[in-house]
């Protein structure tokens, strides 16, 4: 699937994201520090999780997104580290064991193995509180950035809530042994993992000038990456290498998920993830090389092994 | 206890209750809505817990606050009821099998008795996550309200997460069987209780022009009020019946948890409330008239059966 070029890209992209994922942890650890007169606790466990090793994809979407704007990237740190946040709480919730009761995430024991279920969903309400505490009180942030901040956590609120990220993860459990069409399972994940994803970028866009062509078409390529980012989430849960995912696999078929390769086999949903990485990369045809970091985003969701 | 003159303000203040009680019953079932779009059941789960019999005694805290400096009362029902919603999900998580293991809350099974364990994660994650939306969608805000309603999502962040109600009830888990002090049982309730009520209190000052001097006595009345709240709270679960209260009693004592009736003895815990409750009354002489609902409500916290 490689040529010279996409090799190119690739090696970019590895710098590339090594040092946003570097920025991102950097401030994702001071936004969560212990506090002697705290119980240490529950900081740890928000920690142990938030500061695992993880591809920030979500949080460089969001940076990546005001980058093809122009925009102000440095600004979107703070936003940026609350979508981590809120993405970090639901994997600690989605872990539990009354509900997909997984053992292993981000190369590490899950919190509620690591610690107990209690401090595990503490600590998964503690960092979606804290999420949209850290965009409300932004220290550098002007009284006339007060509306853009609202609308991070407007945007953020429902894409993580019930008609967004939850109604998803209750549609995923729910249909745990039925058996799905290809437009409900789209429709599931649209909510269970593509509406964070839009979100990350559409946040990005907050912190730019984005007219309304250049919106439309970040918003389409959110929509086709956030679905081949799952797509191919469960094509390495079938064929992937636990070592690199850092997490079980095998685990979607024992629990009877509704998967796309379950639907379409393998290798179709393989070239499925490609069409429609293919389609995000139409979509950003409008831009200049300020969007090549979103271009070799998506080309990696499908490359990746991890 | 009572006389003639506490009479009177007792039912009153029935009256005042009953009315505001209503207005945000009528509010909170207006933000939880099924969608027929939706999978029914999160929607059904945040409802079931939200809308059952309660006394609203934190929005309506903030809302006698706002009254106590003449403030736009109208105006703090968005944020009064996301102090509700984040009330209520905390009550569905603390209930957990994981945590306090409770069976009723609020006169019927709790949520995960009810649907199931998985469903009741979700519908306390739904509703902490719609009440931060809530705040920031208001319809009828005007741009230059941006800043007052990020103040309120930074106040209500701060106080329910890890070092508010959360780190409150990681303590009262952690110090379960240990003897606590009188002093390290007041910091426990004041995060756990204390947090949010003050927060319910501060947040209605916003909606008016409290002065330094009205701020400082309100904030003094709250903290003496969540305190004294927790007491009460204490002593019912030893001494009050479980039909009014719609919850078990003598849980404390089975769960081994640090309690005042347990380290004051009974009646010196109720003189204790009471007398938290007479210095939180001597807080707000500086107020006239207009403070009467939150001085009624000071008393009601410890004539209160429920």
């Amino acid at each position: 699937m490689l040529n010279s070029k996409s090799e190119t890209n690739h090696m970019d992209l590895q710098a590339y994201l090594k040092s946003h994922q570097q920025t991102i942890n950097a401030a994702l650890g001071d936004l969560v520090r212990e506090d002697t007169n705290l119980a240490t606790r529950i900081v740890q466990a928000m920690q142990y999780s938030l500061l695992a090793g993880s591809k920030r994809l979500r949080p460089i979407l969001a940076i990546a997104a005001a980058e093809a704007i122009q925009g102000d990237t440095a600004a979107v740190l703070p936003a940026a580290c609350a979508i981590e946040m809120i993405h970090t709480y639901s994997l600690i919730h989605d872990d539990l064991p009354a509900m997909d009761n997984d053992l292993l995430r981000r190369g590490q024991p899950t919190s509620h193995v690591h610690f107990d279920e209690a401090t595990a969903i503490l600590a998964g309400d503690a960092l979606l509180t804290r999420a949209f505490e850290v965009i409300s009180e932004q220290k550098d942030a002007k009284p006339k950035d007060a509306s853009r901040q609202l609308r991070v956590i407007q945007i953020l609120a429902r894409a993580a809530g019930y008609e967004g990220m939850i109604q998803g993860q209750m549609l995923d459990m729910d249909s745990a042994g039925q058996q799905l069409d290809l437009k409900s399972l789209k429709a599931l994940h649209q909510k269970k993992t593509g509406a964070l994803i839009e979100a990350s970028v559409m946040i990005g866009t907050l912190y730019g000038n984005a007219d309304d062509e250049a919106l439309t078409a970040l918003r389409s390529y959110a929509n086709l990456i956030g679905l081949a980012f799952q797509v191919v989430d469960d094509v390495l849960n079938v064929s992937g290498d636990p070592a690199r995912l850092g997490k079980a696999v095998g685990t979607d078929s024992v629990k009877k998920k509704n998967t796309f390769p379950g639907l379409l086999g393998l290798e179709k949903a393989r070239m499925y993830a490609r069409d429609l990485v293919q389609k995000a990369l139409i979509s950003l045809k409008i831009f200049d090389t300020q969007a090549d970091p979103l271009r070799t985003i998506a080309t990696y969701i499908t490359e990746r092994d991890h």
